[in-house]
C-alpha cells in the first residue's frame, strides 16, 4: 500500500472484478479495506492527495524525457453516483497540465457517423499524462444495450472491440484503471430528491434522470455483462461502493496511487550537462 | 470585492494595465491591495477557493440552460514565474468538468502551416466554461518578435489581429482576463538555480531556459509593446507581481472571482415541471 498509512487492508484486490464476480452481491454501503469514520476518510483524502500529486508529477517528468507510459482512469456510474466529486476531489488534486480530462456526452452527429471508438481515440492520454474518461466507450454497451441504440449484433461485436482497443493501449504503455461507482437505488432516490429540493441543485436534474432510473435493473444487468466480458488482466474493472461519497473518493484515489506506484517512477536523469548549465546560469 | 474579506483594497484597478503603463516601473515584489503576511495569503487562498468554485459552478449551471457566456484566463510569463502553480492552486480548485485548459507549446508543423490564431480557436471556452490558456497567441508576438520567427510586417499585423480576435470573443459572451506574472531577473536566477540543485527539479530545466534569460531585456520590451497595443477595455491586461508566489495566486484568483461576480450569476430556473418531477421520482 506504499506510502498511504490509513488502509487496514489493501483495497485493490477487494474492489477488483475477478472470476465469478456478481454485482448484485456487492454492498453499496461498504468501505472495503478502511476501518475509519467519515472524518478519518476526509483526513485520508488530504493525505493521499499529496501522494498522488507527487506520483503524477513523476510520471509527467518522465514523459518529458522520453518515457512513453501513461495512466487512464475510466469512470462509469449511474446518475448521482459521484463522478463529479471524484473529478473535483481526486483528479483535481493533480496538476492539470499533465491531466487529460474528457467528459463524454451524447454523441454528436459527426461522432455517430463514425465507429463508436473514433471519438475515444482522440482523448487517450499521451506519454506522461493521466487521462480521465468521465463516461466512456462503455456507454455504447450500457445505454447502447439498454435502449437498443444499435443492432444486437453490433452491441455484441463491441465487447471484443473494446478489449482489442484496451489491449492496444496497454501494450503501448497505458495502465488502465476502470471504475464503476456502485450506488444503491435507494441512495439515488435520495440524491435526486435533494436536487429537486434545492434551488442551487435544480440545474443538475433533468427529467431524463428518472427515465433512466426506471430502467435500473436493465442497467445493472448491462453492467454485469460489461464486467463478465471486459474485465481483463490488462484492463481490470473495479467496483467501488459509492453510497458513502467520502469512501468512493479515497478508494479511487488509492487505485490511481497504486497504478502509479507500480510504474516505479524515479525522477528522470537530466539530459544536459549539469555543471555546464550551472556555470551558464551563474554568468547570466 | 464581493465575498472576499481579506483585501485591504480591490487589487483589480491596481493591477490593471491602463494608459501610460510602464512595466519597468512595476515592483515584482509588491503585494498590491493585500496587507497580510505569507501565512495570511495562504489562508486567503483557501477562503477564495470556495468562493471561486461556487461562482464557477454557477457559470457552468447557467451554460447547461442556455446562457452563452464564458470566461477566458490567459497566462503569460517568463520561465519559472509560477504559471504551473497558478494552474494547480487556483485553476485546480474549480470543477474540471467546466474548465477548458490548454497548454500551448512550440507549434507543430501542422500548426505552423496555418495562421497563428488557428490553433487557438480550437481551445476557446464554450458556453458556461472557464477557459485557461497556459501561454497563448501572445507567444507569437513575444518569442515571435524577440527571435524574429516571422517577418516584421507579419509581427506588426498580429497586434491588430489579436485585438480583432479578442473582440469577437468578447462580443459573443466571453469575459477575457489576461495576466502577465511579473518576475524579477534576480528571482528567476534563484528559481533556475534551485532547479539545477535538486534532483526532483532537474526535469523542469532545459538549457533553452538560460538562452531565453539572456534575452531578458528584449522580452521585457516585447511585453511592453503587447501592453501598449493589446490592453483593451474588452480584454484588459493585468500585471501581477510574482516574486512572491502566494501573492500571485490570490491575485489571479481574485481576478477570476471578480470576472465571475460581474456576470451576476443566479442559479438557473429549472426548465422542467418541478412538482411533476417530484411525483415521478417518488413513484420510481
Amino acid at each position: 500500500m506504499g506510502r498511504e498509512t490509513y488502509w487496514a487492508e489493501d483495497p485493490d484486490p477487494l474492489l477488483r472484478v475477478g472470476a465469478g464476480f456478481r454485482l448484485a452481491d456487492r454492498d453499496t454501503n461498504a468501505t472495503p479495506g478502511f476501518d475509519g469514520s467519515k472524518k478519518d476518510g476526509e483526513a485520508a483524502l488530504a493525505e493521499g492527495a499529496a501522494i498522488l500529486a507527487d506520483l503524477q508529477e513523476r510520471l509527467f517528468a518522465a514523459g518529458t524525457l522520453g518515457d512513453r507510459r501513461s495512466v487512464l482512469l475510466v469512470l462509469q456510474a449511474m446518475d448521482t453516483a459521484g463522478k463529479g466529486g471524484i473529478v473535483t476531489h481526486v483528479v483535481g488534486q493533480m496538476n492539470l497540465g499533465g491531466v487529460r480530462y474528457a467528459g463524454f456526452k451524447r454523441p454528436t452527429q459527426e461522432e455517430l457517423a463514425h465507429d463508436f471508438l473514433w471519438r475515444v481515440w482522440n482523448h487517450v492520454p499521451g506519454a506522461g499524462e493521466v487521462g480521465v474518461f468521465d463516461r466512456s466507450h462503455y456507454e455504447d454497451v450500457l445505454i447502447g444495450r439498454v435502449r437498443g441504440l444499435a443492432e444486437d449484433d453490433e452491441i455484441e461485436r463491441r465487447y471484443q472491440a473494446i478489449n482489442d482497443f484496451e489491449l492496444e493501449l496497454a501494450e503501448t504503455g497505458t495502465t488502465i484503471v476502470k471504475v464503476m461507482l456502485h450506488l444503491s437505488k435507494g441512495e439515488q432516490k435520495k440524491r435526486l430528491a435533494d436536487r429537486l429540493d434545492r434551488a442551487d441543485k435544480h440545474w443538475k436534474y433533468t427529467p431524463g434522470d428518472v427515465d433512466e432510473r426506471l430502467l435500473w435493473d436493465s442497467y445493472q444487468d448491462a453492467y454485469q455483462v460489461v464486467f463478465d466480458r471486459t474485465s481483463t488482466a490488462y484492463a481490470p474493472w473495479y467496483v467501488v461502493p459509492a453510497d458513502r461519497k467520502w469512501f468512493a473518493r479515497i478508494a479511487v484515489q488509492h487505485l490511481l496511487i497504486h497504478a502509479l506506484e507500480e510504474l516505479e517512477l524515479d525522477w528522470p536523469k537530466p539530459d544536459y550537462d549539469l555543471d555546464l548549465e550551472k556555470a551558464r546560469l551563474a554568468a547570466s
